[in-house]
């Protein structure tokens, strides 16, 4: 059994035994209930359900309805437009007092009866009837089910409303509703009569904390928008004359109903729903009271003490003096690389980036500005960006870009949220500037490869004689004549396959010119991990343990090599065995280097990852 | 220039030509500011301020006050005791109003006068001067600097304070403040007339944001756990009489005084202070306000709409039979290990883990529950786990370990909060079931050599004779014998260093029972990187590269070895070529083994990091 559930067995066996507070009897027909029932229901932002008690119990949604209705006014009419016909302030009087607006008669926030009617009115809709049929169609994409309304209570509501009927006219005469207010307040008689479970009230909730996307259906409820408003209006002002003491102990917004019912919704984590009928003073159910204070405490729910945030986005900045692309090199090469590799900096980033986790990552960039000549910022671990975040980073590119700073960003395309925020932004701003590439690696050899030819124009790329590469090492002339003897040359184009992974091996390649990439894998699934540039020896590994190749080599632009033919060369261990020994030796030598560097790649990366 | 500061360069030279509002005149004194100061200030929860304009101009701090000075009457009493003194609900009624609880007299949230002058009578002290260094030291700790106070407008305020006076004798008439009420209210007029900067706001802004540590002085200003309440009562009655449209449309919790200030507190992240004396009619600064709502959707910091949250704090779960610890083993334990692999389950975590991220991890888990014998559950990548999480992850250990599987956690001492959480709810539950190691490495060794044993008691951990040894792969019986005359048997004991990286190396061991664990780096930078099992050659690279041994070898338990030397292995290429050609070339298969070893390791570790 899980955790959780256990956790919430053992919350609702201790809270049963409360009787505290009454049920609510102002409508006959709500005192019917049977006080004694009681349900807790938490349900992730992935759907999942968590559930105990009469969490399955049918009872009218009374109050709740209120701001799911006012989202869908939101939807109907902008945030300006609504706050015209309804305040977003805390009255500090009952939830059946008539507080309005000395000077305009707007109902001072949505929670309170009058401010619900007058949000009923505004949604649009050609009839009444038509109207509520919107407004249960809304409940029905939030709880994922089609709900009925309680018809029972529905009449009793109906023939006791006199209060609510009171309050249209008032908003009538106000001109808050502008048409004839009886059929508005009856609709929001039904709407207080919706039937719901508590198995609902918490997929609501998390609707709400998914950002208005039910989580099970995928459907959405309310426009995104929207959600933080109708959030903000539960926080302040949802659990009628305890919404203070509510924030301050529970820490989530929320919003409870005279039925007995309770929601509270942990945007991006969690949807509560809790039900058990008997009232305390202020109208809210004292067991869901009680469950959720104990709930946000156990499980540190409070939206005033967050779980630890990262102070930073940034998972690695180095420069490329201290760390290089995968692309094998000659010794010069890497030794200028190391010398001059401080004008190219990368930094990877991490995590969901937001301005505050950004803003960090930006200050430590501009900080070792000086000599910048490329910046390569890579977004391979991260999980998400929202657009203030994507466009602080933009604004950096733009006005590196200014400065001749080469920005490339990589891997964005991983990152769900960041296409739209980040190329909106960059459409504006930088789209030039900040070259977007599919890998890091790729980044950093095309900075690599710029610096290399501003250090040394000619020489460093040119072709290196079969004399002078590590095969040949310590051969004599008459060896390496032999030697050379068996080499035939080979040409790849752009793009050519050079060795395919899994295949037999039967040749040995020496790159005299050009560089050739290493891809494991096949279709989608293929990546390219490294690559070669001229002078390197490649495809020993299958040559020498008779394996399949453990990879694919691609020629990237055209490609010069020198090929041995393992026939050739089990030949040479009877016709010149000292060649064949000092052959296999350099061989054995190169494996040795490239376990060397492998080894070292593989230490910087579990390093890193420390 | 940093764009964060651009930004706010922006929003400085759009709103200084506002001039709408008034400054506050009820006091002769605070008439006389220069209405046209303005100044914003942003800190990071690291410490870093962003400031324009007039950002070191002193103003007094007002009803700022409020809140901090609550806080530490949270510190001195604690919440249930300051909850019989001071309410948390928003009043409905100004902020001079005298709102007292009608039973009790208990004013009804600290933010409007009342409430304040009663919490500054709960500040524990033996006079009103005391008590008044205490509440000036403490803003001291919040502003990481001396404070003083403008005594003109102390003089002015109290002066003029006869209303204040009367709220003062109506506490006192019951018995919320139980002294002579006259010095604690003219303690209340110091505190308001304490000077402060819009620089000082932001950093007690960042103070609050940072659980109630200073982030540029590190020194505490308020108990982690007050932090929360003094939060709620910003949030829910922090902007006078439109608090409620304040959440709604800026979404953090915020205090303003009628000397132009404003804080706002984005938790874990961003401190905000704004200066600008024109007051609108709810006595909050105009240009603040405006300052604040652009701030809040240009950087995304409403509460009720956070950036994207991780949805689970699973970064890797697999099992053994999928991957192995890098211990390199001989053919038949890996077959087993990959046969039987299932009933071992690595779960890796990343991030920040709050309940609502580790809920998902847990029920993961729960769902591979058949057949499992052992759980790892490893924090490399843990960035921080708060107390409910642990307590979470705790229950789970404790339950399996009730059914039998054995649970291990790894890399726990990186994360710094989870020593404390973990380690205490450990304590309660679970500190046998979840024995602990240093590295992920090691538990799956541990687990795997455990599987083995269960597998095949006896066999699979036995020396392997030399002749069976990939060494003398393909040799002829004569050839064995010349091979073997060479070899010469070695003892380890636990822990005696095999071979030192960086020596030169003069040899090549084959060992025959037992473990050798390779480390690089030494000291505290030293790391245990991999294994080898009895069957394995250990120091091939740099015995066949002539290069400096790569790392340092240790024996873990006793461990029996063949040992080559390298001049014996140099005098074969001239007294028997052929065998020397035949070492040469297993010694190159074996280099190429680990290659291809070490390439698919890299390729893995590259491919999970998408």
């Amino acid at each position: 059994m899980s955790p959780i559930l256990r956790f919430l067995d053992e919350l609702y066996a201790r809270h049963r035994e409360c009787r505290d507070g009454n049920v609510a009897t102002y409508i006959p027909e709500l005192a019917k209930v049977d006080p004694d029932t009681f349900g807790i229901c938490v349900a992730t932002i992935d759907g999942h359900v968590y559930e105990v008690g009469d969490s399955r119990h049918a009872f009218t949604i009374q109050s709740i309805s209120k701001p799911f209705v006012y989202g869908l006014a939101l939807d109907d009419h902008g945030q300006s437009a609504m706050a015209r016909k309804v305040g977003v302030e805390p009255s500090g009087d009952a939830f059946n007092a008539i507080s309005l607006h000395q000077d305009d008669g707007r109902p001072l926030n949505p929670m309170i009866n009058a401010g619900a009617i007058a949000t009923t009115g505004q949604i649009v809709a050609n009839s009444a009837e038509r109207r509520f049929d919107r407004i249960l169609a809304m409940f029905g994409r939030y709880a994922g089910r089609a709900l009925g309304v309680d018809e029972a209570v529905y009449e009793s509501e109906a023939r006791t409303g006199h209060r609510n009927r009171a309050i249209g006219h008032l908003l009538r005469n106000y001109d808050v509703l502008v048409e004839e207010p009886t059929p508005t307040v009856d609709v929001y008689f039904r709407q207080c009569s919706i039937l719901v479970t508590c198995h609902d009230l918490a997929i609501m909730a998390a609707t709400l904390a998914n950002r208005g996307v039910n989580p099970v259906t995928e459907e959405r409820a309310l426009r995104a928008e929207n959600v933080e408003s109708v959030l903000s209006v539960m926080a302040s002002c949802g659990m009628y004359d305890s919404s203070g003491g509510w924030i301050y102990d529970v820490g989530m917004p929320a919003k409870s109903g005279v039925g007995g019912g309770v929601v509270a919704v942990l945007p991006g984590q969690f949807g509560i729903g809790v039900f058990s009928p008997r009232l305390d003073k202020q109208g809210n159910s004292v067991r869901a009271v009680r469950v959720c204070t104990e709930l946000s405490r156990a499980w540190g729910l409070h939206q005033f003490n967050p779980p630890y945030c990262p102070q930073t986005s940034r998972r690695h900045s180095y420069s490329c003096a201290d760390r290089q692309s995968t692309r094998a090199r000659c010794r010069q090469e890497v030794e200028c690389l190391r010398a001059h590799g401080r004008c190219i900096r990368v930094v990877e980033v991490q995590g969901v980036l937001s301005l505050a986790t950004t803003e960090p990552v930006v200050r430590e960039i501009l900080a070792c500005r000086d000599g910048l000549k490329c910046l390569i910022v890579d977004f391979q671990h991260a999980t998400g960006i929202n657009v203030p975040a994507a466009g602080l980073l933009a604004d950096l590119a733009s006005h590196l870009a200014d400065d001749d700073v080469r920005v490339l960003f990589t891997n964005t395309s991983r990152v769900p949220t960041l296409a739209h925020g980040l190329n909106a932004r960059l459409g504006e701003n930088a789209a030039a500037a900040a070259l977007r590439f599919d890998s890091l690696d790729l980044a950093m050899e095309n900075c690599e490869d710029d610096l290399l030819r501003s250090a040394e124009p000619d020489g460093l790329t040119a072709a290196r004689a079969i004399e002078q590469s590590e095969l040949a090492a310590g051969m004599t002339p008459p060896e390496l004549a032999i030697f050379a003897s068996l080499l035939q040359a080979q040409h790849f184009t752009s793009g050519e396959t050079v060795m395919r992974q899994g295949e037999a091996a039967h040749s040995l390649l020496l790159i005299t010119h050009g560089v050739i990439a290493v891809h494991v894998g096949d279709g989608p699934d293929g990546r390219r991990v490294a690559s070669f540039s001229a002078g390197m020896m490649v495809g020993g590994i299958a040559f020498i343990d008779g394996g399949p190749r453990s990879a694919t080599l691609v020629a990237e632009g055209d490609v010069e090599c020198a090929s041995l033919e393992r026939t050739d060369f089990e030949s040479l261990a009877t016709s010149h065995p000292t060649v064949y020994a000092r052959l296999l030796r350099n061989i054995a030598v190169s494996l040795a280097m490239k376990l060397r560097l492998s080894n070292e790649h593989l230490d910087l990366l579990s390093t890193r990852q420390r």
